[in-house]
């Protein structure tokens, strides 16, 4: 049973898009690090999981088909990788199972083990916090938004923009970002979730604030 | 003598890139009179030049001779709206300094009078704080560069990126956001910028430790 290294991993993401690129993959390694060392998970299959977790189907266009599938992909491509390496089957299994329940959102595989549960809160600790407001400006940029548009009272209220109003990252954190941190499973992730999530809060008033010449 | 309207200046700009946009324009508007109020800077004037400052020359490109003689052509473009408008020309002179001198960087013209110096701090404070977060990440998104990577010591001590090092936003905030403060020239316009700064600071800090995984 030979290990993953970063730099064969690095292989993997060279054609990902800009807010699932390696430098993603890297930090959502780091924070399952952290997160298994606090929980007692198991070490070895959480750093699997953490670098092929978005191996595969990472296409531009964010919320395609490929995009939405991209969990059972890069799980099916794990297999391989780690059949190559001679895991036994049931590590193999672990780490699978760890990358189809990183999207969870209702539907699909929820998150059963530790190591599924560290992997699915250091993924969605990084659209929180400093680098989630990052991720979510760039991903507008590249789709032609602005960072900060007024939101419309109706979106406000129920999620749905007016007809012509424009779309910005702020209407993302005001409709995504801001319920994220109700969905860790960790203790330790709710704990690094609530002081990203009041970063990200704080990011977006004064971003509002300055926009309206008040700061 | 007729005003200019923010309706009929929204046209100028259909062809602006991201980071030089109407939005932009809009945000040094609502600051440029906030400090003309707090200065007794002639109004007339710095609203006319904070929603001309930008209107030729904009191009995508960022760095290119057109964005490098935008101010002059924007000034000259301003000389023709006012002039069809029956501006008397010592205004319109007043409104092209001040569009002229939003760019000094010791070579142009600099700042001579009060409402070029409000235009100049208004302009520079929208590269501070969280929109000049998000405007920094959105170029850098837009130039295939991360938010964030690790400067290399060298950077750090020179500004030069060594072979292979790659540029990020953080890059943009160590070697020209972090100085833009100590540029103001007008009090209301330095009070608000030391705040902005801490937000850009604090921001980065925050990225940083979030990227390494300590946050």
């Amino acid at each position: 049973m030979q290990s993953l290294t970063i730099d064969e991993a690095r292989g993997w993401y060279q054609d990902a898009d800009p807010v699932h690129d390696f430098d993603h993959v890297l930090r959502v390694y780091r924070v399952a690090e952290r997160l298994a060392e606090a929980e007692g998970a198991d070490l070895t299959i959480v750093r699997a999981a953490a670098l092929l977790h978005d191996s595969c189907g990472s296409a531009p266009g964010g919320e395609g088909t490929a995009r939405a599938e991209h969990h059972v992909a890069s799980a099916n491509f794990a297999g391989e990788i780690l059949a190559q390496k001679d895991w036994p089957q049931e590590k193999i299994r672990a780490v699978q199972h760890c990358i189809r329940a990183h999207r969870f959102r209702g539907k699909e595989d929820a998150p059963k083990t530790l190591e599924a549960k560290v992997l699915f809160d250091a993924d969605k600790l990084d659209v929180l916090g400093a680098i989630g407001a990052a991720r979510t400006i760039a991903y507008a940029a590249l789709d032609g938004q602005p960072a900060y548009a007024e939101p419309s009272a109706q979106f406000l209220a129920t999620g749905q923009k007016e007809p012509g109003e424009r779309h910005s990252s702020y209407h993302e954190f005001l409709f995504k970002l801001r319920k994220i941190k109700d969905r860790m499973f960790t203790p330790s992730g709710k704990a690094l979730a609530e002081g990203r999530h009041q970063v990200l809060v704080a990011f977006y008033e004064q971003l509002q604030a300055e926009v309206r010449g008040e700061r």
